[in-house]
């Protein structure tokens, strides 16, 4: 692929492809350990004042790479807090002008730029009509930090990348420690997560050839349940941003209701295995596909991987569920990355993305 | 393609491909009648009795078909009485046992057999946790009617086919219904739909032409916003159930944000433009894939029609945009039959799909 006039600011032009989301895959085990050491205190402090309103519902606002960040939200909230949630579908205010009564609402908009018009208004109209607004960006002095009552930091450092790696594992950490303090919990779980994800993003030739099975894919399902389907959903996004293929996720449940007709020998399945009640959830979905023959390809753990036709094997032990969403995404991360290359294009230069999307 | 083992019952053997869809989508401008003439009332008292119960939220339940039958729900409800929704991610019942507090909130879990274990399951749960509850299907009789407080009957009568036609649009019509009912409308916009219906579907031929664009597709991306985003999700699902291509949905705003790498002329675009704000809020997506010189179909209104590739002209004059969902999926059911059959495939007989699905 060459620079077209079309091709946006920040790619990599003659350099080697894919540099740039390379080096921010990279930085994640350092962005987390930063997350947990000095913005930990300030999340917590943005929780209990929060908490102490008693919110009853929680609205996520949020498009693209952070909606699957603001999915992974709604799971925490609902499991671990009992709190029912709804994602916003916010043509409803933004075109339609629909003006519900939010008091009693936490309406939390996620966005690592903060600049995009329509979350803006639909979050400015939120606080109009009573809710408890935050923000969760990746930039403190941005126009939705601003119209925000609330805000959290998700300390990623600039990403210049098109695909969003490093601010979705950050924004899933901030929302994790955010939800921890609501909980009145002090977030322990995730002390593991820097040096586990080291480990894991050094484990990029195991991706590698795992990447030449879709070097003629023509589509690919991702499927998953529970904590682990915001996942799936990002290795989705992720696969078409950079490489172009169809990649359909898919709730296992979901699966079952239909897609299930493409499957067979006509795609190959990605399964997202989280190691608790959301991989339990999943089994008969993995059973029904191993018994149609599909090629199922696991990311999860060892004796899960040992009955597909090929996997990733992730840390689980001692991993609490809630967390290991930020580790299931990174070899999915380096598998977007790989099967571009392998196909000859450039994952910095998705030929229709800018960083800063406007829609209104 | 042939019947296999594993070919579920209600498929045609023998009989022209796609017989028992055909006979179905034909049903519709009559199974609508039928609900406007003697579903009305009884929907019209569900509706005043829940009113007066005062809900605070909704949360809509359902899976496949039916859940895109409930995101056009959200929009009437967000849009036309301001009331805050959520769709239930329903693992976190099922699997994770969450325990929220559902005091005023209405949940609403659609599902045409009514006998999903899992709907059945969260939906008892939901009342447990001091929900309204109210149950839409095609199964008076059916275990999920039972566990809700309220019920509507969509009156479709037996659905044989696996592609869900009928049931859809029947849904979205009860659906129509009860939001009027609570808004203390009388549902008048929707009389002229069973007439349209009529005249759009007589126009197969129209659809056929269209469809021989897509014999040989490997992806189609479908988009939409507002209304017609449920209509432009559900017929992605169609296409995939019946003809295996796999057919991506998107708002037109998250096409934006990311999948927009994938379209120019790699792959086909459908727009389902509704008459009216959602279909105003698309024109900077559609002027966009017009620069990028994308194969771009329209299903619309007529001025619509003629700047795109080519497309199907929707009666939008006199038809009030919230009601315009019913009209916009047919072409889209015919669309999926078409290509199916022109694929060589038998619509009547997709590969994996069983009629009540009983996730867990």
């Amino acid at each position: 692929m060459t620079a077209t006039p079309s091709h946006p600011q920040g790619a990599s032009r003659g350099d080697r492809p894919g540099r740039i989301m390379a080096r921010e895959m990279a930085e994640q085990p350092d962005v987390l350990r930063r997350i947990l050491d000095t913005g930990g205190p300030r999340i917590q402090d943005v929780a209990r004042r929060i908490a102490s309103r008693k919110p009853r519902f929680v609205l996520l606002t949020a498009r693209g790479t952070s909606d699957n960040a603001a999915l992974y939200a709604k799971y925490l909230l609902e499991i671990r807090l009992g709190l029912p949630c709804g994602l916003t579908s916010m043509s409803t205010t933004t075109a339609y002008g629909a003006h519900p009564d939010l008091t009693d609402v936490l309406v939390i908009t996620v966005s690592q730029s903060g600049g995009s018009p329509d979350l803006v208004v639909s979050t400015r109209a939120a606080r109009e009509a009573g809710a408890i607004t935050l923000a969760v960006t990746n930039n403190p002095d941005s126009p939705l930090a601003a119209v925000s009552e609330y805000h959290i930091d998700i300390m990623a450092g600039p990403e210049k990348a098109l695909p969003a790696t490093k601010t979705y594992t950050a924004s899933l950490l901030s929302l994790y420690l955010f939800v921890e303090g609501l909980c009145g919990g002090d977030g322990a779980p995730a002390k593991v997560l820097p040096d586990l994800a080291a480990g894991l993003l050094a484990r990029q030739d195991e991706v590698r050839a795992l990447a030449s099975r879709y070097r003629f894919a023509e589509r690919m399902v991702i499927t998953s349940r529970g904590y682990g389907y915001p996942t799936a959903k990002e290795a989705a996004l992720k696969l078409m941003e950079t490489s172009y293929i169809p990649a359909l996720s898919y709730s296992g449940a979901d699966l079952l209701h239909g897609p299930l007709a493409m499957v067979d020998n006509i795609s190959p399945v990605i399964a997202v295995v989280t190691d608790g009640k959301g991989g339990e959830a999943l089994q008969p979905v993995l059973d029904r596909l191993r018994g149609r023959g599909a090629d199922l390809v696991v990311i999860g753990p060892r004796a899960q991987v040992e009955q597909a036709s090929a996997g990733f094997v992730l840390p689980t032990e001692g991993v609490a569920e809630e967390v290991q969403p930020l580790l299931e995404i990174l070899p999915l991360q380096l598998l977007a990355y790989e099967v571009t290359i392998a196909r000859g294009q450039d994952p910095d230069a998705p030929r229709a993305l800018a960083k800063v999307t406007e829609t209104r």
